[in-house]
């Protein structure tokens, strides 16, 4: 079955999606009956790509392997090196599935849900790794989605393409999840796993990380729980059908933390881990975000570097936790993969 | 939705199964449209009751606890203290979906396998989680299935409600397994993690295993392998497309492992754990079971007590792990109706 795909944003994910779909292409026909069309793409800086007949994956790649703007993928068509407003070609576009892969904007979630927006108002599925309109619009997105008879698909936003959503949903469902406990940010785990199995102190496992390009230039996001934050509120409100908003959650970061705490820590057999965990309480949802020492034995004592995990704490099967990547460019490519093929297996049924 | 339901066995699973049917029946009706309708029972112990109109839970669950046979759902009907052959059961029974929950018999997988090929024969989806026709027929039951358009489930197989198929189906699909790495059998994990916890020798901690109702009195399937080996050949068969018998893999149990390796191991920052184990080398795959020390650092090396974890390594994701009970009553009843919820859902499309 063909899906027509446009994509918002061609960086780090949009490259890494184009990637797989093109070398797992016989896999994806073959053995899933999938077979992606890319008709149209539009990223600020690289230009835009009208392609209704779908674009020949392998020039494509090329094209952008050189650095080139899109418009070199057809040279005859100078007006493609500008970049088209995403809400015109979402508009002008016949795709059956969006990709929205632009920046998170944690404050204001756009430009992002405005294209989401429009993409489920003309009949178009969404797929996004974007946690702005996640973190802030779940619900509503959800909803318009839903009466629309279409799919907002989300797995990207949180451990990148390790199955979270998708999980509950096709392995979990029926459970009530009493509560979400998980190490969402992989630089952090990476500082913190650096100070107490080499030693280092704080501001030398930072540099490491900034240099290896685990950590931005300016690593607040990730150092001040901010990027954790936003997972978990995004968890919440999927998994708990909670309303939590970014300011309910309790903040803390790891800056504060010592190397002669990690030690400590150590030599009580315990290790510092930056959780972001989300409980009922009553008919409230408490959450926070910040460091706790976890004894050895908790499942997620034993993640080390940058992956990230997360344990559901469900009422019918109790405590389940899945560890794996939580970025990457092919990895978070894959995740918008993973959504589509949802799409493609999967339209709910209700009597 | 409603989906009528024949049940094979009304042990401890189907009983499991039963209450969370009951218990949890506003939601799956409200929040998925599945409304389940148990229209027939057969149990070689407990009778058969048939029930086209829907039996009444809370009356079923009742007559159950009571020990009573379920001839006492409707006391004017002795024939029914009788247990109907399944054979004929399956084929007089109008039910959407055969839940197949006989012993295993990991010899023969008999007589399991013949109602399975009944039920698929006669229009019936089927979903188990009896190793024995997954271990050794999962490849033409599979194939029967897709011949009739209907679904052969196995979640409760391996981990019992511990999502492993559907994690790959829904969230990992199109990524090649190279390796399949797990702690499938709870026994010998909670044998292993009470001799290096608390300094029993092997004999104690099986006993106490025995005593918890862990263990069987003949301790042999868990503590010689046997059940770990046949979860391996399913993993292996369904998420690596191998084609591996019983007899092609390696097999060695825990019951040589002396308290001095285990506190030498430790000494060493390592621990044992019994690993089945499957990898792809060239056009092969090897498979074993057996006692390996992991480093601390392996994401199974945390798995204590009585829990299951699995990693697939995968070419796209990496390493994928994910942990939780592999084995009780509620548990392995959940996994029926997780599948039963996937049939619901999904149905593959092909074009």
């Amino acid at each position: 079955m063909e899906y027509r795909i446009g994509m918002i944003g061609c960086g780090t994910v949009g490259q890494g999606l184009l990637e797989i779909l093109h070398k797992k292409s016989a896999t994806l026909r073959d053995a899933y009956g999938f077979e992606p069309r890319i008709v149209a793409i539009t990223d600020k800086i690289k230009g835009t790509l009208l392609a209704p007949e779908g674009a020949d994956l392998p020039k494509l790649l090329q094209v952008l392997a050189q650095g080139k703007n899109l418009g070199a993928y057809r040279p005859g068509e100078p007006a493609a090196s500008e970049a088209l407003d995403p809400l015109d070609m979402i508009e002008r576009t016949d795709a059956d599935i969006i990709a929205e892969l632009t920046y998170t904007d944690i404050k204001t979630a756009e430009p992002a849900t405005s294209y989401i927006k429009k993409a489920l108002r003309t009949g178009k599925h969404v797929v996004t790794s974007n946690k702005g309109p996640a973190a802030l619009h779940y619900r509503e997105l959800a909803d318009l989605a839903r009466k629309n008879g279409l799919q907002f698909r989300i797995e990207g936003t949180v451990m990148s393409g390790t199955p979270v959503f998708s999980l509950f949903e096709a392995g979990l469902a029926g459970n009530d999840v009493r509560e979400v406990k998980g190490i969402l940010n992989g630089t952090t785990n990476f500082i913190l796993s650096k100070m107490e199995m080499e030693g280092m102190d704080y501001p030398e496992a930072l540099k490491l990380a900034q240099q290896l390009g685990y950590a931005e230039a300016d690593p607040t996001a990730d150092v001040d729980g901010f990027d954790a934050l936003a997972k978990v509120v995004i968890l919440t409100n999927v998994l708990m059908k909670g309303e939590l908003q970014l300011a309910d959650v309790k903040r803390k970061g790891i800056s504060s933390i010592s190397l002669e705490a990690v030690r400590g820590a150590k030599k009580e057999g315990q290790r510092f881990k930056l959780i972001a965990q989300a409980r009922r309480k009553g008919d409230r949802i408490e959450a926070s975000v910040g460091p706790q020492k976890l004894p050895l034995t908790d499942p997620l004592a034993g993640v080390m570097g940058a992956h990230n995990a997360l344990t559901l704490d469900t009422d019918l099967m109790g405590k389940v936790t899945i560890q794996g990547a939580g970025a990457g460019r092919i990895e978070t490519g894959f995740s918008i993969l993973s959504d589509m093929l949802v799409i493609h297996r999967c339209t709910p049924k209700k009597s």
